[in-house]
């Protein structure tokens, strides 16, 4: 009867510290989420200490993140992504070569060589999806062209970031970088996201009414779907999100579409609060306690904030200046991806454990930073529609 | 990137197993949870491999029978509950004395002393309710004067199976057992059910209706109060679903209880199966594969099960002889607390691996036993009133 107290205590804290964090961030008009991900700082180690981020939390958190996809995922037609497809990948693209080129002129900057800068910079390269989506999914924006074009650039960005921590491996490992070698990975990436997204919405529109007609209810299949897809990418090389993603665009195709999104809403007021106040939790202030990490701390932020919003923007001019720069600013929080690529230069010996810390605290600012913003922007702009 | 991949196998392949195994259940009439628990059995350690009990998993089961015993408390109502209170008191109090003294009998006849056969006594106690309440609840039951009887019997017995480990705790260890002592532990958990019960009750009813017309989802109150009683409930001893289920009774009594109860259900679609295809992933079918433990297996499952029958259908006689009957058999699930007692004893000396491994394939065993025979029961008499 005595097993298990300490991780229902954390479940219970971490819960009820994103509902009260996101009441408050709400209240003075912020993204309910900056609030959780405050709340999580707030409760997590380097503060209150009463959560620590832990095994049991971690998987929790990625399942949160992962029904998050999977449900911006529903509320996505493939047609429409189509649409926005050259859009999609020139945000993507110039989203990832901005960055990379500013941050290792940074890190070269700062004393590290050029093999070492690109590894470090790889690490400034990622979007994650999950914070934007999270603010678009709040705002009831997903339908927009912006959003669609930021979640499709989300996909490319995903996949060049993947190639380019195999570039920087080889190249911080001495190895020749074998273009022949990256083609397969490249194409194999590809190559699932294309399979998976056509194959998958045109089997679910031909099951999809058989499956209906005959009264079954699809929640099951659909997080199962989730699930498989989620696993399937990471063997790919992929982002788990990028996975459930799909799954949620290929559940979108059947006519059960409504009944999936309305049911998927409780999962995520379930999930989604570990995934943000888990991300709040890992911020490590005692790291950043002096001026010197402070003012670093501050210029790689601006630095990625600058490069994505700039690649970002670029990308999408086609949008008009006003939805450039909200794509641009969609695409500025970094995440996982990033964190992953700096534990492994942590690992490798490729940099000390401050450029570690600092670059966690950047992908962590990015996060924050991007909410209120964001909603400024689309407000503001849904105003102007109203007018 | 290249994180958590086991743990997304996992849940995938737990999943997935959990949906294949119920729907053969169902199609063979069974309850789908019976196939749920033997798909856990077959992806599980003893036969497949590809899932082994861990703790993320295991913090994952948790959640989903606490989830599970907060949704059969929404379909409970405390004015209800009262009016079987005495039903359930004498099934609770029976369905624990009997069990306890034919366990105790046939420890000491094959070798224990009796300080150790009271020990080994004590596993053979305690009902684990989640299995009866998803078979109630899959047959849409709930709301039957034996389901009331069960559930409110389960929360009797967990009371009364946490004074009994007290006390052959303190026996096995040679102290005196201290009345006093056990009086205040009995005094706290009583306590802590009726106060909850009552003026969670009572406040519910008097602020639901004001959230109500405040537009307020309370699906986030909910799960936070649930986790948060679920914590509680440990902290006075008893198991974590009896909070959830106090909780979910709390809820219960807002005006918008069926929307959380709608709201509940895709949430015990995506928590559950990892409770039940655990307990099935948990059984260890080598320790078994001797005659002569299959034969003690035999034995002492049949004393467990034989036990409870009497137990809690003797309590429940006020129903008429096939309502205890529902009673004695909705009882009979052991789960666990009978393996927390058993791993308490395995750690303390009481008894060695075998005799902990047979307690805990007997415990399973029950749960196994129970859905097909509960169906059955319940099954027949439906038809009987339908005509």
């Amino acid at each position: 009867m005595q097993h298990g107290h300490d991780i229902l205590l954390s479940l219970f804290v971490v819960f009820a510290a994103a509902q009260i964090g996101g009441r408050l961030a709400r209240a003075v008009k912020l993204p309910g989420v900056i609030g959780e991900i405050v709340a999580g700082c707030v409760v997590g180690p380097s503060l209150l200490g009463w959560v620590a981020p832990s095994e049991p939390l971690e998987m929790l958190s990625e399942i949160g993140v992962v029904l998050l996809l999977f449900a911006v995922g529903l509320e996505t037609r493939i047609d429409e992504m189509r649409r926005v497809g050259r859009s999609a990948f020139l945000v993507g693209l110039l989203g990832v070569i901005v960055p990379f080129l500013l941050g290792s002129l940074w890190a070269h900057g700062s004393g590290y060589d050029w093999a070492k800068s690109l590894f470090v910079a790889a690490a400034f390269v990622a979007t994650s999806a999950g914070i934007t989506a999270r603010v678009l999914q709040e705002l009831g924006v997903l339908q927009r062209e912006e959003s669609r074009v930021i979640l499709g650039a989300a996909v490319i960005d995903d996949i060049l970031a993947m190639l380019l921590l195999g570039i920087v491996t080889a190249l911080q490992s001495g190895e020749n970088v074998q273009i022949g070698k990256l083609a397969v990975v490249l194409a194999e990436a590809v190559g699932f996201v294309v399979v998976i997204g056509l194959f998958g919405t045109h089997l679910a529109r031909r099951t999809g009414a058989k499956l209906k007609a005959r009264k079954i209810d699809l929640l099951p299949y659909a997080l199962t779907l989730c699930l498989g897809l989620a696993f399937l990418s990471t063997q790919f090389g992929l982002a788990a999100i990028i996975g459930a993603f799909l799954a949620g665009m290929i559940a979108s195709e059947t006519p059960q579409r409504e009944k999936l999104e309305h049911d998927t809403r409780p999962l995520l007021a379930l999930m989604t609060p570990f995934f943000f106040v888990l991300t709040g939790a890992k911020i490590e202030l005692g790291e950043l306690a002096s001026p010197d990490a402070l003012l670093t701390l501050a210029l790689i932020t601006a630095i990625a904030l600058v490069s994505k919003l700039i690649g970002g923007g670029l990308g999408a001019l086609a949008l008009g200046r006003r939805g450039a720069l909200i794509v641009g600013v969609g695409m500025m929080p970094r995440g996982e991806v990033g964190v992953v690529i700096a534990s492994l230069g942590l690992a490798g010996g490729v940099f000390p454990a401050r450029t570690y810390a600092l670059i966690v605290a950047m992908s962590l600012l990015t996060s924050i930073v991007t909410p209120p913003l964001l909603a400024l922007l689309l407000r503001r702009r849904n105003d102007a529609t109203a007018r």
